[in-house]
């Protein structure tokens, strides 16, 4: 048994069930981002975006997956851990990521607006901070992205903002 | 009556319970650092550092802040709020203070390891993210460092990591 996912094919069984939280983001009405957390092979937490659902700026699928998985350890430190996220992490999630010494991030597709590990920021591979994460970005890029592109357009569709 | 402090005395006001916070924080055996977040006029939510405490990486000040302000007002928008934070805020916290949309941010010392405000990063005014505070660093600077500097020395003495 090893610690993470060794290969693209454990990447992507941990994305397939990130976006299965993804998706039960959406069928709340919040868009669709999904986060997974595993240790020793084992998926420890599993959480999707409830920042509208919950009216909280900071319930982002990856917050709340660290904070489950940090309760089931039992410590602050996430070390050994992977963390996989349907989206490339903001500044906020990013920042978390590296405070929780994940070990391991897996990502979709990359994000323009936001981005925080390759695209605008690069904060999980930045030697000033304490901790660094090895990342892996486009994993399912193309179903993750899809998702996130059909709820945007039916929200406009729908005229809501 | 002003949406938020108007001018140095006010930021001091300001800064001043979110110093009362870190006291509470180092009471209770965590890193002192407190916040609080005001509208209108009054302080809507007040919190302290609690990663110890909780074992929970997230549980900054300011995250744990701007939740509970989140709560009062019943919108993830934290609009026209003003946030007072007893140290430079990192990048998991600038990039919350961004998303909840804060109006303007408080802080004391420069964080020379991890400040994402000014130091290490600019968060708070990236022209790229979608939104900007306005800031203003190094209000109450010595009381709220010299509580840190004692806590992590004390720490030392005991031997404690």
């Amino acid at each position: 048994m090893t610690d993470a996912p060794s290969d693209n094919d454990d990447a992507a069984a941990l994305m397939r069930l990130a976006l299965a939280q993804a998706r039960l983001a959406e069928a709340a009405g919040d868009v669709p981002i999904g986060a997974v957390i595993a240790r020793d092979g084992k998926v420890i937490a599993a959480a999707h975006n409830r920042r509208i659902i919950d009216a909280d700026p900071t319930a982002h699928a990856e917050i709340l997956a660290i904070r489950a998985a940090a309760r089931v350890i039992g410590d602050w430190r996430l070390t050994g851990c992977t963390l996989a996220v349907t989206l490339e992490p903001c500044p906020m999630c990013a920042g978390a990521i590296v405070l929780a010494r994940i070990e391991r991030l897996i990502y979709g597709p990359a994000d323009p607006k936001a981005g925080a590990v390759d695209t605008l920021y690069r904060l999980c591979s930045d030697d000033r901070l304490n901790h660094r994460v090895e990342v892996m970005g486009g994993v399912l890029a193309e179903p993750c992205g899809r998702l996130l592109s059909d709820f945007f357009r039916r929200q406009r569709q729908a005229g809501k903002r």
